[in-house]
């Protein structure tokens, strides 16, 4: 790679920071000298801001949409995103699989600074890690990081504080809610390789997702744009190797495998006693996947969209009609 | 605001100048001084065209594009407008609020000039205005503007005339029908500021409306591009405070609650006598809209689509199989 | 023309060049000066590739976007095209009219080079040629080009071999894939012409297809790319002039008014004997067109789409649903 990762995003924070009043966010210094922008903590942050927020968290390698599409039968604001390096953008970048816990501060931390730190086991397996110049962090949660988080970090990573950047966006917040859900090729590839499939043979993705309503909380956040993504996502992935490979797991991929399957992502988090680690991993997958391999030309489908999970998730008052399941 | 709205809008116009060719418009200087751009009295204009003024008519503050989608159950070009400002955007510039009456000149004036002349109530009533040093309007007209009128505009405006510029186009052209149909998301903005909602609390707004095909009058194409937002636009809105704020109003935001609706808008015009003062003033507004509260994480979903009145209003011609609501 | 349609499409492979890494793609120079462009010969290519690739094809004339759409009921990635240029970007430039025939060579060609060369009737017939500095030519063939060909081809063009530019994609390839579904448009305006429609009547057009899977080798890729517009592609004309010149030609435009409509490309080729001067030229055309008249203000529609063709044709494999025909 020409360029890497954290120096790919670090490259378009120059931007973030002259469209400050349009993208309705801010930055500022810590006295560590890390910058920390805020996409939605105290301020409102917006759609524009959700946009870049996730091409950054894809490194620069993948491309983020707002257009129209539907919810079952009706209108609803579409989320698209597709890469042609969905390894290094979804999995080595965009994941939010470093848990940020410390006394006075909580977050999920996805972005590039993860292959810096390449603290997770998933490094080893995909074979992806760099040493950069500069780090680039998204972290979903509702405070700012203070200075001990950013010196942590950024020695976590390699990299002087005044060479970290790092984004916030709260669950609940417009920019958040956006970014999450452009993560719908990313889901489709965690989900893939935690069934044993080579992700290496994934070429290219494009994944669209319905933009879920803001929450008034992060819990319910978390929960509508689980929901976004288990009951509403469409992936189609380009792919090399044996046809075999992929029928192995394809019944497997989608999130109606999983037992947990079927109701709003907040009941099953309630069901399991509010213990993410009593809810089925393999729950967290698209709706929806179309695999085609490019050495054998064949194409296989598997799972189905169900907007009815969506509408009760959504908490939609008093709609007119209830939309029909499209699929 | 770090740029105002019609410095935004005069930045765009560099690029105006350049791609006269790729846009099929053309720019001449009156003798006063003031730059007229047309985008389609004298010239033919096009796609392009038509997504560059509405999104000059938006100073900049809003992305508009041309996607596919559906028109009942067939396939459609559709016009897809958002914005993080939709109060500076829509309201202040993008609404056609200025009524351009001269002896010999008639047109619907918009675009960021509005808030530097500032003459109508709405600015009052939303709390902005701007003195800036160069302004920009947009003219729904089928003539291009005399040096009398530039240089009346200019003067309400505060602006010597070589500062101002003057985008063209008739509702019946390529531009001018596209740029109308971007309004998806200020016609529910006024709608909802009319009837008594504090629009300052609207973040962001996405709205899908199809594209009309070009009529062959003006008249005609005040009726399409009307029933195309009437009958065909789905909108989407961002706001804070109450949800009894919106429920207050929202079952009168969409255009089936006016008495008027039903017929193509020509019809609705001709049962007038010709007179749009005799048309309800509440029946201009999208067939459709969600409004999402991010302080209570509700959501609102109000009126739907007719796709069947467009199919008249378009006049389509011996279509093979009428479409179906799909509302 | 302020800049002709080669040196539009020369400006553009300055970011080719710079994005070889992240379009997957690859250049070389070949001893005679040509610079030969691997979009997916020896090399993977991508969606970015195929978008790139096809607007170089439209001379920088068009856009081209990859959205989210349906195939029948189900949801599929589409590929949107759009030009205000048509007669230049498609007829004169994207339509693969030079078959590129030599001893150890054989590809489709296509791009603005053939306005260089004119060596097609069409070209007296639209009244279109350029006489350039350098030449753009995209080649459809699973082999790079030698010397031989390059040097036959810049002087065919007129041009010094340095100063001309080869892009080549198989059909069985991402990038060829996508950019032989981005002529939508181009097929529509092609049948008219031979219909004997006056093309310089068409003043915009949009066109929508459905990206099909990419095939294991060109012949099977040959058929999906042609069933995607002869079963899939939705095409909207903005033309001038009598709505009678329209309804004289409109029910022969759309696949279905060919006797060979029906099946999946490849056995209609299987069925002429593998020879494709057998197959009806009509039977090439997007499946559903919609004409308006800028003149009259009158719509027309002809054809409807056919997801059940396209299913077989994809090789789908066990999919859990048919789609039904959304037309």
């Amino acid at each position: 790679m020409p360029l890497g990762l954290n120096e790919r995003a670090w490259k378009q924070l120059e931007n973030v920071r002259r469209d400050e009043f349009e993208l309705k966010t801010s930055q500022q210094k810590l006295n560590c000298g890390t910058e920390v922008f805020d996409f939605g903590v105290n301020v409102r942050g917006g759609i524009d801001a959700g946009l870049r927020l996730a091409e950054i968290c894809l490194a620069g390698l993948g491309r983020v949409s707002l257009t129209n599409g539907l919810l079952g039968d009706w209108n609803w604001p579409v989320i698209c995103t597709w890469t042609d390096h969905p390894v290094a953008a979804c999995l080595a970048s965009q994941y939010a699989g470093w848990q940020l816990g410390y006394d006075n501060y909580f977050g999920m931390g996805s972005g590039p600074m993860r292959a810096a730190a390449a603290r997770e086991d998933l490094f080893q397996e995909i074979g992806f890690t760099e040493s950069p110049e500069h780090a680039v962090g998204v972290i979903e949660s509702s405070q700012l990081p203070t200075d001990d988080v950013a010196l942590d970090i950024a020695q976590k990573c390699g990299v002087p504080p005044e060479n970290l950047a790092l984004l916030v966006a709260p669950t609940a917040s417009s920019a958040g809610t956006l970014q999450v859900v452009a993560r719908s090729v990313e889901t489709a590839l965690h989900k893939m390789h935690e069934l044993g499939y080579d992700v290496s043979n994934i070429e290219c993705g494009f994944g669209v997702a319905p933009l879920p309503p803001v929450a008034a909380n992060d819990l319910e956040g978390i929960g509508r744009t689980n929901d976004a993504v288990l009951y509403g996502a469409n992936v189609s992935l380009w792919v090399t190797g044996e046809d075999s490979e992929i029928e192995a797991i394809g019944d497997r991929i989608p999130a109606e495998a999983s037992p947990d399957y079927g109701r709003p992502f907040l009941e099953i988090f309630e069901n399991a006693g509010r213990d993410f680690y009593k809810i089925d991993p393999h729950l967290f997958s698209p709706a929806e996947i179309m695999i085609q391999n490019l050495d054998t030309g064949r194409v296989f489908r598997y799972g189905k969209l169900n907007p009815d999970v969506l509408v009760e998730s959504f908490q939609i008052v008093d709609p007119s009609e209830t939309p029909e399941a499209s699929a």
